[in-house]
C-alpha cells in the first residue's frame, strides 16, 4: 500500500533480490518459469497480502494466511517452498511472482529496511548552522546534526551518526557510528551509546536515579543521593519513544548489545539488561535488577528492584515480577477480566481465600471423621 | 477562583450568554426577576461553587452538591430548573443569579472554552524568525509557528494552526486547520492530523512500531522490520502529554475523529481507534488491536495485541484485556487491595485455587456418597 | 569507581569532612590513631565497597554487608561505631580509614551531593545568546539559561536557577531560587515552582487535565472543558524524567514541599500530594485525589480519582487503589506470578470464586445435617 518509489527509481525484482542478498545474506529462489519476468518487474514498494498493489512485493510469514495468496494483487510474494507447493498442488490460480525462501518474515524485514534506506538517503546531511556544537566535540565523518541540537563539551560522535533536531547530548558522552537519535531526545552527561543504535523522540537517558536517604535532622524529609554513575549502552540497541533509562548511583546502568526496548519503558538506576533481550512497551524495571540475555518481556509488566532474572525468561504482559527467577521458562500473573458484575461477585471472595481454605480443611476433617 | 479578565475586559452576563449561545448552541434562561441584573453583572471568571468569587460564574452539575448553593459566593450559577425549584420550594435564601439550563456541565464546558479563548487571543502570532520552515512547506492563513520549531519538506499546515516552540514536524506531514501543537512535541514524517486537534507537549507521533524478526543467521538476535506505514488522525482529537502513537508497519495506525487520549498512553503500530472513544492516562494498547467507537477505557488499563474491541465497550481502570470483546458492556479485572498482611495470607492461596476446587469436588462426592 | 576529580583538585579527607559538616550538619569521628592520615589522604571520588578504588570514599549502610569491609579497596569508609567494633573485636584486618557516624547512608548522600556540586560548578553560566527570553521576564542573579530555551512573558526566575537547553516556560510562571530544569522539559503557563526543585528532561507540567462533557447536541461526542487552574509546586521537590503533572480544571493541582516523584508518573488535574511523600516510577494518580504527607508509593501503583489517602500510608508497587484509605498502614493488591501453565490452571478458577464459596457453604450445611 505505501508506494515508496517513483517508477523511474524502482529497481527490478532481480536487482532488488541481488541487493538484499548482498546486504544481509538473504537466500531466495525464483522458479525458472519466471526468469524473464523477474528481470522486467519493477518493485515500487512493499505491502501486506491484503493491501499490496500491482507494483509491490509482499510476503506470507504465517501459513494460516495462505488462503490470501489466491486473491492478493501483489506483484511478487516471499513464501516458503511448502506454501508454494500447497498452492500449486491445490491447483489454485495465482497471479504473483513467487520468491521462495526459508524465512519469509526475515525476507520482509530486510526488504523493508532496504526501502527505508532509500528514503533515508534523501534526508539532509552535514551540521545545521543553528546546531550548538561545543568546539571540543569530536565529529566522525558524514555526521548529520539537525537544527537546534546541542552537543556539549568533550562529546565524541562516530561516523555517519544522525543527531536530529532539538536533541541534547550532555558532556563527555559518546555516540557510536551510524547511530540515529530522533528529534527532542535528551542524553545527560557521560552517556555511552554503541554503534547502529536507534533512539526515538522523547527518550531520556541518564537522568538521576531515584535515590534518597531519610534526613536525620529533618524528620520525614529526604536527602538527595546525587547520582554519579553513567549509562552504558551496547551496539544495535533500539529505544522506543519516551522511554527513560536512569544513570547509576555509583556504578553504571548497563544495556547490552542487541537489546530492543519499546516505548515508555522505565529502566531504573543500576539495572543491567543482557544482550538481545526484547521488552515491550510500558514495562517498569526497578533499581539494581539484573535481567539476563534473550529474555522476552510483555507490555506493562512490572519488575521489582534488586532481583535476578536469568537468561531466556519469558514474562507475560501485565505481570508483576516480585521475586528472582533462576530458571528459564514462561511466567505469568494477570488477574483475568470479566463482565463487571461477575468480577464484583468473585473479587469479593479474594479477601476470604485463606479462610475458605481453612473451611475446606475443616470439612475434610469432618468427612474423614464421619467415615471412620 | 482564577479571575481571568480585568474588570474592563469582563463581559456582562447577558453578553456572555449571548456569545455562548452563538458559539455552541447553549440554551439557557434567566428568570424575569433578574432581567436587569443580568445586563449589569460583569463576569470576570469561572469557579467551583466552593471557590468562586463575587465576579465569577459557577455551575451545579451534580445534584448531590445542591447544598453548596446556599453558601456559594458566585455571582451567577448554571443549574437545572429542578435544582432551582428545590432551592426555592425549600425557602433557602441564595445570593447568586440563577441561569437555568438542561445541561449545566456542558454550559460550564463552553463557558470555560470562552475564557480560554480570551487568553489565547493574546498569544503571539506569525512565524517566529528562529523557526526552521522548509521552503516547500505550505502554510495556511494566520498560522503561528513558535521559536525553534522545525517544519520539514512538503509539510502542509492548515489555517490558524498553532505550532509552538521546539515542535518537530517531519516530511510530508499534514496538520489540519486550527490544530494546536504544544511545545516540544515530535511528529515523524507522513503524519496526518485533522482539524481542531490538540497535541500536548512531549507527545511523539509516528515513531517506529516495535517489529523485529528473529535473525536466521545470528542466533538470538533480531532483525529490525522498518516501519513504513503512516499515522492518520481524524478531526477534533486531543492527545495528552507524553502519549506516544507509533507509525504502522505497512498499513496505517488510525485514530478516529473526536477521540480523546489522556497523558502517557501508548498506542502501538497498526492500532485502530474508533470515533469518540475516550481513553484515560497510562493505558497501553498493543499492536494491530482495533477498538470501536464511543468506548471508555479507564486509566492504566492494558490491551493485548491483535484483538477486536467492539463499539460502546467500557473497561475499568487497571484491567488487562487479553481477549477480544464482541458485545458492548462493562468489563473489569482488578486484583482488590487489602492491608498488606491480609493480602499476604490470601495471595498465598491463589496458587492453590485449582487444587482447592478439586478438594471441594472430592468433598461433594464424599458427602453424596455418605447420603446414599 | 567513578573517579571524579583530578588529584590536584581532590580535597584531603579532613577538609572534605569539614565541608560536609558545614554544609549539612553531618557529624562524624575519625579515631585518633588515624589523625595524621586523615589530613594527608586525598579523596578523588566515591564508590561502593565492592567498586571503590584506592583514592575513593565508601560507606557501609546495611550491616549485612559488613563482610565486604575486609576486602574493600576504598581509602576510607563511613560506618557506624557498632560495625567498626564488630570488625575490630573480630580481629579482622582492614586497610581503610574508618569514619564513624550514626547515619552512614546520610553521610554517603551528602558526600555524593558534594561531588555532584564540584561538577556543577564547571558548567556554563549566564544567558545563552540563542535563548528567547521575553523582555518582561524577571531574572534573579546568577541565573543560567541554556541554548534554545524559551521563556515567555511575565515569568519570574529566582537567583541561581538553571534552565537548560530547549526548556519551555509558559507565561506568568514562577521558578524558585536554585531550581534546576533539565533539557527539553516543558512548563505551561502559570506554573509555580518553589526553591531548590529539580525537574528532569521530558517532564511536562501544566498540560490540560482530561475533562470533557458529553455534547448534548452531537450524540457520542465530547465537549472540551478548558482547564483554567494552575499547578503549584512547593520547595525541594524533585520530578523524574517524562513525568506529567496536569493543570487544574478550576482550582490548582498542588504538590507539597519535599515531595519526590520518580520517572513517568502521571498526576492528573486537581490532585494534591502532601509534603515529603515519595512516589516511585510509573504510578498514575487520577483526578482530584488527595494524598497525605510522608506517604511512600511503590512503582506502577495506580490510584483512582476522587479518593482520600491519609498521611503515612505505604502502598506496594503494582497495587490498584480503588477506595480511600483513612488509616496509616501498608496496603497491597498484586496478583502473584507463577509458571505460565500453573497460572492458567489457577486463573481459570477466579471466575468461579463466588460459586466455590456457595459450594463450601452447602457442604458445611450437609455435614452439619449429617452430624445431627
Amino acid at each position: 500500500m505505501p508506494v515508496l518509489l517513483d517508477s523511474t527509481a524502482a529497481p527490478s525484482l532481480a536487482a532488488l533480490l541481488a541487493q538484499l542478498q548482498a546486504a544481509s545474506g538473504l537466500q531466495c529462489i525464483v522458479p525458472d518459469s519466471f526468469a524473464e519476468r523477474v528481470e522486467q518487474l519493477k518493485i515500487r514498494g512493499l505491502g501486506s497480502l491484503e493491501q499490496a498493489g500491482a507494483a509491490e512485493l509482499s510476503f506470507l510469514a504465517n501459513p494460516k494466511l495462505g488462503h490470501l495468496l489466491a486473491k492478493t494483487r501483489a506483484a511478487a510474494v516471499f513464501l516458503r517452498a511448502d506454501d508454494l507447493h500447497a498452492l500449486e498442488s491445490g491447483q489454485v490460480a495465482y497471479e504473483f511472482l513467487p520468491v521462495v525462501c526459508e524465512e519469509p518474515y526475515f525476507a520482509y524485514a530486510v526488504c523493508a529496511q532496504w526501502f527505508a534506506q532509500q528514503r533515508q538517503q534523501q534526508l539532509p546531511k552535514g551540521i545545521h548552522p543553528t546546531a550548538q556544537v561545543h568546539p571540543s566535540v569530536e565529529l566522525g565523518a558524514d555526521v548529520y546534526i539537525g537544527p537546534f541540537a546541542v552537543i556539549e563539551a568533550h562529546v565524541v560522535i562516530g561516523t555517519q551518526a544522525r543527531i536530529e533536531a532539538g536533541v541534547y547530548i550532555g558532556q563527555d558522552s559518546r555516540i557510536g557510528a551510524q547511530s540515529h537519535i530522533y528529534p527532542n531526545a535528551s542524553l545527560y552527561h557521560a552517556t555511552e551509546l554503541g554503534a547502529r543504535c536507534i533512539i526515538h523522540s522523547g527518550v531520556v537517558i541518564g537522568a538521576d536515579g531515584f535515590g534518597f536517604a531519610p534526613h536525620p535532622q529533618k524528620t520525614g524529609s529526604w536527602a538527595k543521593i546525587a547520582q554519579l554513575g553513567p549509562v552504558i549502552i551496547g551496539d544495535d540497541v533500539e529505544i522506543g519513544a519516551n522511554t527513560t533509562i536512569d544513570r547509576g548511583a555509583l556504578d553504571a546502568t548497563v544495556i547490552g548489545s542487541g537489546v530492543k526496548l519499546d516505548n515508555q519503558i522505565m529502566v531504573a538506576h543500576n539495572v543491567q539488561i543482557g544482550d538481545h533481550t526484547a521488552i515491550a512497551a510500558c514495562v517498569g524495571i526497578a533499581g539494581s535488577t539484573r535481567i539476563g540475555q534473550r529474555c522476552i518481556i510483555g507490555g506493562a509488566a512490572m519488575i521489582s528492584g534488586h532481583l535476578d532474572i536469568t537468561d531466556d525468561v519469558q514474562i507475560s504482559g501485565g505481570t508483576a515480577i516480585t521475586a528472582s527467577i533462576r530458571e528459564p521458562g514462561h511466567f505469568t500473573g494477570v488477574y483475568p477480566f470479566h463482565e463487571h458484575k461477575q468480577w464484583q461477585r468473585n473479587a469479593a471472595v479474594i479477601s476470604q481465600l485463606s479462610l475458605l481454605r481453612k473451611r475446606i480443611r475443616a470439612l475434610e476433617r469432618a468427612v474423614q471423621e464421619s467415615e471412620k
